[in-house]
């Protein structure tokens, strides 16, 4: 008794407190700043998150958030991706393989075409047509390949339902495997995600 | 004195301090990590935070960044719209509820057209009523209402000083109940926000 | 020793513990939780830091990515901007100074012009000039002296490689200065990004 109330005193030059209660304390702190970090949402263990939303239905805004949530899960990131209005297209069974992108109002077309040209018919088929064959050759995968690749490795593919209610789509019309929610879900999950985009 | 002594050494078996004191050191480094916690700006009391930047001025992406925030406003986050170039027309008295879509350069439009065809007077004009027809049916306020809504639940409406400059613009142009300001200060909201988005 | 001892059991009304003891958790406290964050990557003396992508390669879209990278830096904030498709227009010798606004497609033009005129040739030339007239009058930097500021800063310009590959783009064709890298460097920079933003 004597020699553990010493030690709580004195256990070493410099040092007013003994071993025992040094360590307890450490412990305890260590504990209670885990507990406390993981009540505020900190739970460092949880996996980095990306949260983005595809707004455009043409081909070249297509590939970015796909290429992205697919790089993340890839990476051992969450990933989701939030389709609204125009972005509907790219889940859409009778458009994903056909998506467009229009040769006019974009001077940095890889092949640029006065917009005079790049209005007639026949020239977004043709436009589309080339980019389609430079992202084979570059080596990336087409919008179907990637939306499967997406699914099969986890990223989220979230419907806007209120985009289907005012476009008036119905689900037999988009491929499976998407869930359906509205921009509170979005916001709910982007909260606490590491990378917002908006594409 | 000597029952405190006692107490503080030998509580139980395989502890060294006594239970009482076990519980005061616990709750002092709990109280301590969250004060310290507090200290470094991890206050997790604080709400969430949407921090988002509206540089379209037509009419489809007007409705991002106001349901976004309105939304937000709704969960309790804190939000604000960075009004900035093109995106002024937002909130701009003579134009707001007039915001334009053009049928144009956009495969994606819910009732496609091609080029030829939507670059002709008169035919922004309709693909602008049908969309705002479709927006009502579907249950979507119109963006002067989703303004409203927005100041009435406290989401900042910031409008970007530059470019106002730039664009010539006038603060009577402009609707009430704006804040005025720059980049550095959309910057200085955003690095502390959870969800950004350009739009 | 006495003394020592009392001074362990009740230094002050209302208090169980030494000033030792409580200083002792004090100090523990902070080096923990300090040590806690840093291991979780939330070291907080770390700057904030912005990952931005620069999508579009026209000259409208070029300037929002290069004054909030370099409105970032001159806030002492980390930022990088990542270069990826059309964007890469804005790091190209022969292009940077020559990027271009469409005058179609786009209602929200400062000088709306119907698509019909907007699509005729000369317009986008004409655009492209007055716009370049209103950021001067607006003492907006030009883009070749906006990505002069940055790299001075230390933004980092990332190129998209796989946009490098997809377009046959070499790097001679683009400016000194830049990193090459992929979309999962992106996010690997984005995912403790304060700040990320899709343009």
């Amino acid at each position: 008794m004597n020699n553990r109330n010493a030690a709580l005193v004195t256990p070493a030059e410099g040092s007013v407190l003994s071993p025992e209660v040094e360590t307890f304390i450490s412990e305890q702190v260590r504990l209670q700043v885990a507990a406390e970090l993981k009540r505020l949402g900190l739970d460092l263990a949880r996996p980095k998150r990306a949260a983005l939303i595809a707004s455009k239905g043409t081909l070249d805004m297509a590939y970015p958030p796909l290429i992205l949530a697919t790089a993340a899960a890839a990476m051992d990131m969450e990933a989701a991706i939030f389709f609204t209005f125009y972005g509907l297209d790219i889940v859409k069974k009778k458009k994903l393989s056909n998506l467009k992108v229009p040769p006019l109002a974009n001077p940095a077309m890889p092949v640029p075409m006065p917009n005079i040209i790049g209005m007639l018919p026949g020239m977004t088929r043709m436009a589309t047509w080339m980019m389609k064959d430079w992202m084979k050759k570059g080596g990336v995968p087409s919008i179907p390949d990637l939306l499967d690749f997406a699914k099969e490795n986890g990223v989220r593919l979230i419907v806007c339902q209120m985009s289907m209610d005012v476009l008036g789509i119905k689900k037999e019309e988009l491929i499976d495997g998407l869930e359906f929610s509205g921009a509170a879900a979005y916001l709910d999950y982007a909260a606490d995600a590491d990378i917002t985009l908006f594409v």
